[in-house]
């Protein structure tokens, strides 16, 4: 996420220049073409305008979709935010205490458990998908503290969490986050064995784990489930279409007025060209919210603020300090 | 589901072709009479477009609309991925053990059922209904897997989760997957009888097949009820008047230039008549997301899933592997 | 509903044939009156363009939320699926079994209870309102088995689901299916003081009968509150005064280049104005999703697939039929 | 609210009259200038039709917040009556009985506290806003029944269902029906400790009086928060520009083909005009559902509605009759 | 929040005006520059109107989610006012009184500390972020009232509702309103230890304290999540290219018809360019509803609500005054 008040209008361009040169080129070719063979190819602007508004809408439409699977991704990750509070405060005050302290032990365990779930959830959701734009930690050079933690691994940051035996058993399964879950409950069941809590409370916890199951199922579903890719191709290919008409039609305009300024064709198509596919870009880098790129959801931040809140509320040490901002970005 | 990157230009026209054909010699056509004739039929460019933009409008709507189907059906099939994980882990952790090790045989019969409930929705949304495309098993060809598992059917399937009796049983009812969750509850009161649950969690449990029951008829509602057809029909009609209007238009457009490059007419026709068609298809192959067809929301693939996560939960053998992808899709 | 693929090109133009005739005859009797004339009343085409481009946003607003409406009634219906469903799972599975069988006569007796809800509920969205088209079920000549029931009456339903006494003491009542739902948990409250179920299943059962409260209020919502009368007309109306113009400026347009052509605004005037009546009125036709005409919700049907899903959990006897589907009608 | 089929033209037109005169008068004034100082201050009609097209996206953006104000403040009050239904169920059968004939009259004082409490809610949502259209009762000619019950004041409509102290007592507070359902919560405080509920039905009532406050606090928010000022303004100013233009731009049209017909530029500018502000006008009148205007959400009859309801239930005599429909409003 | 019908004209042109004056001097200089050196520099304007129709698409698209974020954090703040009025009622009335009076005094102190959470939300909310307009209290000369509270501090405001101890400790902590609602469910547990309250209504607390710690979530979501950068930084670029190009197209309208009136270039330009800027500003003013400017989300005017509402439920004394209005403008 860039956290500043607006990309510059270079970084900007600098992100999506390709389609500005190649058109140049493109419309180059085009006029010089037309210059040398003074062959009649040019097509009227009326029926290419129709075309243009249809690629507007569809871009638009494309922009929207991207713009809410990023949004939604957000209030999922806010609602683990959420029920992690919920879950800590309930392990805190919920149970009986009893004499020995192992209550304490307990509590401290099923929250570290529970950060050990955010935290394979994290990892399982910058996992690259055949669909997605493809970064390396090595290519993330504008936050090398993220690209860094990202090389040290799942191990390194569960085993803070998590003893040894749990992480073997953790690391022989498909679905980790799933079967950390399953484990809370286990644990769960025998707090209730112990009598530390009543049949009642028991089936609250057991739904709020639910919650937590329903918040870890819906950031795979966006993570798993691309933008329908018919939808997407046919938005870039339309582009292309339409591009591809432009110095056409932009040559038929400017052979009415004066032959001298024909040359204009190749700015202004190249021009052109660049707004629409910056339109196409923009949407195409946004609807994957986990790719482990520069606009991606932050979620490194988001644990990081989860493990902060709780293990204040456990009066916890050695808290950890927030991700930092780095260039203007925040992972 | 195609789970690459993009649909290539190649595979995307092969697919769209047809309406680029047909307005090639349908365009052909109008403009050899024109030659032939030299009647002055052409029309002027700007209503034609004023349509052009109105239909824009409309496939734009039904697109969206097209999509948040599609959508809706993944985000149902996310809630049964959730639901299944909460279901088995209440399973799993809140009955009372018992000294005869009969509990255990009851958790997994709970689970296998279950897994016979998703199955057999999963073979319910694959039923054809009348104003769906129409693809038989044999004419999956690019997932022979898939085809082959549905060719095998439903009691293939079943039989790995279901005792015979049952099976029996369910097979004499219109709605399986109904009255399989009414046995589960069945099943639920005897393990209350039994004393292993509490009156407390039966309600706990009964609300879990409730909200099992809420995903089962959502996801019916998206496979009986199709987007409107007078929506549909009035989407398809409005494209074909106004793409038999293009020829027209553009003839009156080229004429005024240049009769010499008056054939210009046909391709630019044939291409403008492919956009608009492309765009009306777009939203035709995406609004019946269970067809059985390339771009459905892949519920063998979740099903399979649950399946491994669910029997991972009970450390069981023999855990099928997830479905492959074939050709870039994902069934 | 119609449920094949398509309406046909002749389906959808019978039923907006009139705005082509009546455009048709206003273009001839413009057209001659300036043949006849000389008089130069053409009006520029730029400006009405605008015109049609603001009717066109305004029409896909409109079309827009009456499909919202169409789906959003269909997703309660959907609603009362599932809650039917799970309300009779409730009903088999968490009573307490008594030697003398009377929990059985019970159990059937709510479930029957439960269906009269359902099928009252369909009478009730079924009587016609003042913003709606008038459909008497003498009209329905297409799906006859829908028109014979609606002449029928709800007595004759609701007798096979109530006793004699019950049915009489409802009809004093202004709001029946309401009345049905006090009733039940007035039965519920009787079931709790013999014993058959805790405080804590009564309370379940209450807040059952709050969902059925909450779907019978949606679709009352819905049924009782239009498409606000102020956005329906002004829709109307922009569309009169915009296809009012089109003559002139197509004149105008023809003009220019050829007067034998004149003519062409006639037809050409008809089919513009036949597409921007038929988006108004694809709108007005879907508004109203319960007005017992052909492009309703068919909550006939659904209804049926309640009685039978219910009466299959009850092992009953002469389960009804589904309803069929007549010249591609479902009701 | 407006229950007929359509307002009719007239109607529509005499409402939103106003720009149509005052845009006849200054194109008038305009083209009179335009012949008279023969300066040629005309405009090109392109420039100005992107204006129009960029005013008529901005109006549909507007119309649709106001459309989806107006939808969500019907879902509210659709929720209340819900939540009432479920309410007085809930009063009267999940209450034990005891001999003196006490509960009965609690019951009766509790749905009759209910109603006070939607009564006052709906005069709190009839005072007018700063930012709201200003209608005195007085104005509001064609519903003469509705004008009399607001002139008569809430305290005449609380005093049948609220004793005099509890009158007296309500009125020293500022958010009256917030302050009833306190009241209710108490009432339902001294239940319990008289033994005719559960802590857990107590508890449950509590929750059926949150959802309440939900409904309320929904209520007061589309009341308290207008569309906000800024995005209404722009609308406002942009199509006052957008209409200053036209004139400038017709003449220009105009004057290209023939100077006689140069005042067809006077009715052509009043009937853009008068569509544009017609469709700023209709949001404009639809953004604020509590206004106490013709266009209003009808709370004064689905409050109406709720006390037949909720006294059938009880059997209770005098039960006022429905609203009735005064020249096609309801209110 | 503005509270009056309107911004004037004059208010909005004000804030808006910059564009417009820079857009007369960019466009003087093109026009001089083309009226100096003949060079025929000038572009059709046909493609530009076709970038001109995208923008405004853009701007609408980015309009939209801009007032989705507005009145989704009018939502979130709407939901804490229902909750804190439920949650002191349960407060109110699910406690069991007990002889010594301590259940007041826990009463009241449990309801202060809940205003306290509410209070150190709102002063959350208004931290500055690297991506909103930047205010200084000193700015905000219209509302003095607020900006003289927000120079207070937060402290000042929490000493009434919190003891010395209780707010040194949270001033330790990094998140003050999560270690709050922390705070009251020991407090809660504590009660429940000392018998006034069951396990069963332990848990309702525990899940109101959960839908407080939503509200809080979601409103934190909406601080710390900005319209995604990138969307809104192609929206001001896309804006701004295309009013560079507009003298460009303008002057050669201008051209064609009288080289005397190529000066209208100018301020027509100008005008353009404003129009485009006010639609781009409109959103980016009202994307980030917690920035501490004049057109957020009043959350100092509904914080001293709550204080209200609950204090009156208390009958408390010494309760504040509402929030005034100061020149049209309520915090």
């Amino acid at each position: 996420m860039y956290v500043n008040r607006n990309y510059s209008f270079l970084m900007t361009f600098k992100w999506s220049k390709k389609p500005f040169y190649y058109g140049l080129v493109y419309a180059a070719i085009i006029t010089i073409l037309y210059q040398v063979t003074e062959i009649k190819f040019t097509l009227p602007w009326q029926p290419i305008s129709i075309i243009g508004i249809a690629v507007s809408f569809y871009l638009g439409f494309k922009n929207n979709s991207s713009y809410d699977r990023t949004w939604e991704a957000r209030k999922i990750w806010g609602a683990i935010v959420n029920d992690s509070r919920t879950f800590a405060t309930a392990v805190i005050s919920l149970l009986n205490e009893n004499p020995d302290h192992e209550t304490e032990i307990l509590k401290k365990s099923l929250i570290y458990r529970h950060l050990a779930w955010v935290i394979s959830l994290r990892y399982m959701m910058r996992i690259p998908k055949s669909w997605e734009h493809k970064f390396g930690p090595q290519n993330i050079v504008f936050v090398p503290t993220y690209a860094e933690i990202l090389n040290n691994g799942l191990d390194k940051e569960l085993k803070e969490y998590l003893s040894e035996s749990e992480l073997a058993h953790f690391r022989t399964k498909s679905n980790i986050p799933s079967q950390i879950l399953k484990k809370q409950s286990e644990v769960i069941k025998e707090i209730k064995n112990k009598g530390l809590i009543s049949d009642f409370k028991q089936v609250w916890f057991h739904q709020l784990i639910g919650r937590l199951y329903d918040n870890q199922g819906m950031s795979e579903r966006i993570k798993n489930f691309p933008l329908p890719r018919q939808y997407a191709s046919v938005a870039l290919w339309m582009t292309w279409v339409f591009c591809l008409l432009i110095p056409f039609g932009l040559l038929d305009i400017f052979l009415t007025s004066d032959e001298l300024w024909i040359w204009m064709t190749i700015p202004f198509s190249g021009m052109i060209i660049w707004i629409f596919f910056l339109m196409e870009k923009i949407g195409d880098y946004s609807e994957n919210p986990f790719e482990g790129a520069y606009n991606d959801v932050p979620i490194s931040s988001i644990t990081r603020g989860i493990e902060i809140d709780l293990r204040e509320m456990l009066d916890d040490e050695n808290i950890p300090k927030p991700y930092p901002v780095e260039n203007g970005f925040l992972m």
